[in-house]
């Protein structure tokens, strides 16, 4: 494989910041979007103490009802805490958190007292986790990579579930968080990056799916069988909620409000490639889905939910334009 | 859409013979594979009358014992009944049959009396449906395309589900039988040949994801994740009995024995691109199917199952080339 | 292979028609449009005698003028000639005058004397080709494939390429013929389809260049770079006319007049990918060639030259739809 | 477009260093490979004075014979110099060289002049150019990138084309070495980047040629016509001496020695593919070369000529493994 992270050496370990008395854990927690913002609310009825950043300051207020702290900066949200935990939309976003941007601020990994743990939730790059894991390292902090699988419906209710991966002391200190958060937890590796990896592959395979949904659909309707026929066919062999989530959606064409707007999907399909490339392998599918994909975004639909990456097969097929309301 | 078949005009259809008393019908049965044995057994089972052909006779003769009479020739097995029912590998099989091709021998539609009804349960092309149901109208006879869903396991617990289609009366004709062979039924149009293309638009779906973990286990092999654990996520994730089974024997490599091998995988793929071509839609994912199942097959694995097409990733990736022994 | 041919066993060989006197044949024509045209005009000054038929009769008249006979019907300019040159659009239009289709005509076929050569220009499945083969050998008669390379100003200009293969006598009992319309003669073996093979093997290499053409020319336009300037560059390291030709087309998007239609461009697309699957051979490019050339013709665009199918590449990258008038 | 560079403000560009007398210039040249050696003997041969790094020592040694100093690092060739050449083989090396990487050695860049004038002339991404002229703008140096067409041979016979971008007065500068190496330059903007972002769809051109070949020829091959005798009719369709070349290369499986090697020919489809991502524009043609040449460079053939990326397609087709010894 190319670029292989190198295993964090035994040695190296920092030792971890003691853990607060109770079990509870004081928790900073930056990014409260569409994710993030349930996730934060089931941490705190658990029971822990956060202090929250969001980078429009609105949506951290309704936090402060349930006892949660508003932080001004990235860096406030680090101070004095036992785990970081983030959850924004993109490599840049957590490089500007974790690193910083604004001359007049501070970083918040400038804040991080040595053995705190940085719990990271976003779908990011293999790079970005990597230069995390080595970063932390450096400064006798833990890295942690822990994406999850399930959109906002779940977040709601509990029932996401949790890619980790990272030093083994470090998961364990934050399995309380993710179990507050899920309904069941995969350790995959002591190496960070390949949790992201997992997540990727997940998202991937969600994509893939979209895409076939678009290509088997335009093939039923231009033929003159209706998708929803041919769905439920499809759900009756498949017995899968993702393909009756999926399949409803695109089948009936609500795109409207987007869980995961097709931009990130877009992202995801960069990353799935760039993973390809990274690791020697040909992903012909990957890349069917990022064209696929590029050319809905391209088309002005960037901001619809992902599932309305089916529509670049109908538009190839030549199929009319109309789209129902979204709902 | 190219090739649309002209819908049967109402006044032309034939009348249906009467209906065998009791409920029980006079069926000939063609075709004992490993689909086609079990189908034939809950026929028996559910108390209608058979009259079965092979074209290896031993594999007939263990329907003696259950009171089938073996049939010496197709059209014999065409003769005084109610439903001719076809279960065979593709087009050219099907066609020997129907049509005959030795000329020594009588064709069955040659026996089949007006009024009866070809129910035909094979994967086949749509030319070959549209042909059929052409061929039995000009002859006073019925044609209801009706292939399934599921494998030999499916096909044996009766679990399997059918796709129907052709003139509503005789659908209707033939509901007891599919009702004996599966858990339920769609009906999808009075052309008999849509049945066929959603037929076609579940085997896409399923090469799609063979191919879809192909490629996402090869990256998470050569980038040093278990496929089982990744596995394990996804299943989480889409919580699919299919996705279960097929990522099982893909991440495990168990081919053997095949349930339905890579070659009349590659002939589903072919129909697939056949379809989309007569249907004006491009489907890069059929293509992408297409040309890895393609490759396995050069490969010399036409004969494992047709989870194999799986391994064109693994080989276009480098990874080395031991298999599991079949189990 | 599947499907491979068999070879002409020699001594079936049936006995060439005897040389008409003084070098020139006695020549039935068929197939008046934008390639057959100037290929007829070429054969008349060469000093052959032709009876020309053509569907539509009024592109016929203009000959009579040069001294052909009109014939009536397909039939009619069969009669009584040494050799049959067919030059029409496709499968089907080729097996309605070589097999009749009217019940109140009859067939080439039947017409053309033992001996006689039937000489077909068309570019034409690999299928039609052994079946013409097979067809005429049963009568008596040659059958040779001659397609040709070069749009219509080589046509006019004697400039074609002819890819001939056929039994070797009756090969060069045409050479004559294929000589007085081209600049040269490639004869690539004694089975008549290996000569269509080699056709839709230079097909899909212009159809490739250009969708590689849309490719670059849109990655150069959405990017800020003048695709003539881009394109400038590729004519100094390719120096190939035909670049110089569709890349112009193409950078300039002039596709009309059409000189090869789009529409029969997707049909030389799926030619390829059914020789692709005959063979046994995955061509991931002729798959993404198709697909484009889909997509143009679902939206409308058959008409244009062939060298809209790169318009797809375009259309894929959000960029804008002003098209040039032709010219 | 996404990342799309900023132009460079009129008034903040720097003077160019005065020139040197007498038409000759003094300037720095570092990488001497394949391609850099040729060029920089023809900048000998047309007087200018070079002093030459190369980071394996032996392959400067012959040109002090010529006259060229040699310098023993990266530094030491940017010293008291009018422009310096860079002709390395990827971002990395270029990097590596400019911005140092040795804590004990100080990068060239910082040895530079204000005025002088940095000519890249590697194949590099466009996120490498863009920071390349941001870099040397802030130094008050100028930045023209100038990659160019041909293979060794061509660089030997000064036969090479340049594709150059960058300030204008800093072009023209260079516009006399630039000159000395080849038939002939395109200028394509005042943006640096974009002359790589040419160079790169040159090679995309090429690599979708290759591909096409590998694809064209197993076709022919496995359908028993000899890929030589297909070539013959090709190129007397295309006229090309790069379809001779190319193709001559392929049909005959001469891979050895490499003239440009297949590692680099995939960094070189990575970087059109993130090219295409960078302005939005699927390009699929360009994914099923990234695809093919990835799985011959995982099949353990990266150091042949990048020609043998048409292997891929030969092994896809499960044709045999047998290559001919390079010649």
């Amino acid at each position: 494989m190319r670029g292989g992270a190198r295993a964090l050496p035994e040695n190296r370990e920092p030792l971890l910041v003691k853990r607060f008395q109770g079990g509870f854990m004081k928790i900073g927690f930056i990014g409260l979007g569409h994710m993030g913002a349930p996730i934060a609310h089931n941490l705190i009825r658990a029971g822990h103490d956060l202090r929250v950043y969001n980078r429009t300051r609105d949506r951290a207020m309704e936090f402060a009802a349930e006892g949660a702290r508003i932080a001004n900066s990235p860096a406030e949200a680090a101070i004095d805490i036992e785990v970081l935990v983030t959850m924004v939309s993109d490599d840049r976003a957590l490089r500007h958190i974790v690193f910083g941007g604004d001359p007049d601020q501070r970083p918040a990994i400038a804040e991080l007292r040595p053995g705190t743990v940085h719990m990271s939730m976003s779908t990011i790059s293999l790079e970005m986790a990597r230069e995390l894991a080595r970063e932390h390292l450096e400064r006798g902090q833990y890295y942690v990579s822990a994406p999850v699988v399930g959109r906002v419906k779940a977040a709601l209710e509990r029932k996401l579930w949790v890619i980790a991966a990272g030093p083994a002391g470090a998961v364990e200190r934050c399995r309380p968080l993710m179990e507050a958060t899920s309904r069941g937890i995969s350790v995959v590796s002591e190496e960070a990056w390949k949790a992201n990896l997992v997540k990727i592959g997940v998202n991937f395979a969600l994509a893939s799916l979209i895409e076939t949904f678009g290509e088997a659909f335009s093939l039923m309707e231009k033929s003159g069988v209706a998708p929803l026929d041919f769905l439920h066919v499809v759900n009756e062999s498949f017995q899968s909620p993702v393909y009756a989530n999926y399949g409803g959606m695109i089948a009936e064409r609500r795109y409207e409000p987007a869980g995961f707007d097709l931009r990130l999907g877009l992202k995801d399909a960069e990353l799935t490639i760039r993973a390809a490339e990274d690791a020697g392998v040909p992903m012909p599918i990957a890349d069917v889905v990022r064209n696929s994909f590029e050319e809905e975004v391209a088309a002005g639909n960037g901001r619809l939910d992902w599932a309305a990456g089916a529509e670049a097969a109908r538009r190839n097929a030549g199929l009319e334009r109309t789209r129902r309301a979204g709902g």
